[in-house]
């Protein structure tokens, strides 16, 4: 009967509750976003375990069953210590979205996109060889990427200059499948498919991770009753200007009317 | 004897520091930088405050006898907040800013551009009024000017794409000068101007700031003895990847060698 917990250093996050929300539709969710301190992929790995740490706290307050750390970076560089310090499960967008890509495409290079701490980190490239120790993989920071998609920058010249620039190494290598490693990135994907043509499939790790946390919680027999009434909860350590209609831009339509959605400004730091 | 304290979001507020250290070479420094929170543009004003306070109470632990804002955000929404918090002077960086463009081009438009907070907050465009009544300006926020800085692409086709994206109104508006209401915008200097040409002449707010602080120290008594021999401290909340190298380029050239340089972790958050 518990809420599955899911938090992200923002609002990008939404993208994967709203693959969770699709995928387990009798679940209920307490969703976490700390805008006041996003972004986490441009600082230290440190400060990011520590905000990680801070935001499964706050989570847990919520009573949840499960944490889905929807944050690439946070992924990338706090999962173990999550895992190492809370006990209930918890699972990240990292594996998922790297078995989904060596599905798509398991005879060619693998690319990789995302936020300077979260390439940095290698998570990706350590997931991709577990499965595939001989794997070719091109892995490229796009720090770009997260303020046009928060700008709105989503077509246009300005998105295709930075798309090439960023890009343009991974053409070269020839890749198969392409890991948008980052909530913001599936914003981008109109422009970015556009940029590789049909050759490369676009691997969003939301779809992933939502059947994985489906799967963990059917193996612990902890899935809600089918019959329950669910409930959605939104938390946000601030509401930034634009932070409504960025929301309904992640969660990919309007936030569900009927259940009861809640914002509220988290105090951590009074 | 005691040190003037600076703050900043992050690291831009170093090219306030450099103008307040050739401006006031006696005096002593502390100087901290919320590299964890980083950036402050995006936030909404409860929050800036709520940093900014503690950016302050931090400083305070190190008996500053002075408050620099050099966070031309925190600087927007927060100084008159702190002025009625603190028992200390408190200086920022819109008004000298302000002063300094009527100074330069009394008779013409004057351009504003900061981050979303900065613009939105509307106090460039206050202190332009209190100045000169019937003065004509154009505000323009510039979201991508940031990350550009951190990323550096202070050259090229991006920011050109960009800076035409953000200043055309402001060319169109024929203004005379251009107040570069963000620390970082100082390292885009050279492509704005190009932009621009001779017509325009371009404002950071560092240096006027730096006169205003030593006029009121002056006023109050409390110049530092010239033969003091100075220190200046670093703080951060976060070394960042890349944070030594950027704080070189917004310091313009090596931090200084012969006086003390702490970098150390604040520990708001544990």
């Amino acid at each position: 009967m518990n809420p599955i917990g899911v938090f992200d250093s923002g609002i990008g996050g939404l993208t994967v509750l709203k693959a969770l929300t699709d995928e387990l539709p009798s679940e209920s969710f307490v969703y976490f976003g700390d805008t006041a301190r996003v972004p986490y992929g441009t600082k230290s790995e440190p400060v990011v375990k520590q905000f990680a740490l801070q935001d499964s706290l706050f989570l847990l307050k919520h009573d949840v069953k499960l944490i889905v750390v929807a944050c690439n970076s946070a992924s990338s560089v706090a999962l173990d210590f999550l895992k190492q310090r809370l006990a209930l499960p918890v699972i990240g967008v990292i594996k998922p979205g790297a078995e989904a890509a060596l599905d798509a495409a398991p005879d060619k290079p693998i690319g990789i996109i995302g936020t300077r701490a979260t390439i940095a980190s290698g998570a990706y490239q350590r997931a991709l060889k577990s499965l595939k120790p001989d794997i070719e993989f091109t892995a490229q920071p796009c720090p770009l990427f997260v303020p046009l998609v928060e700008e709105g920058l989503t077509a246009g010249e300005i998105p295709k200059v930075v798309v090439e620039h960023y890009l343009h190494p991974l053409k070269e290598a020839g890749i198969g499948a392409l890991i948008l490693g980052c909530t913001h990135y599936p914003l981008l994907k109109s422009i970015i498919a556009e940029y590789f043509g049909d050759e490369v499939i676009i691997i969003d790790s939301a779809a992933a991770t939502a059947q994985k946390v489906k799967a963990e919680l059917a193996v612990r027999g902890m899935l809600a009753d089918e019959e329950t009434s669910r409930s959605i909860n939104f938390f946000a350590s601030d509401i930034s200007p634009g932070f409504v209609e960025q929301s309904r831009l992640f969660f990919g339509g309007e936030l569900p009317q009927v259940e009861k959605v809640e914002f509220e400004v988290a105090d951590f730091w009074v």
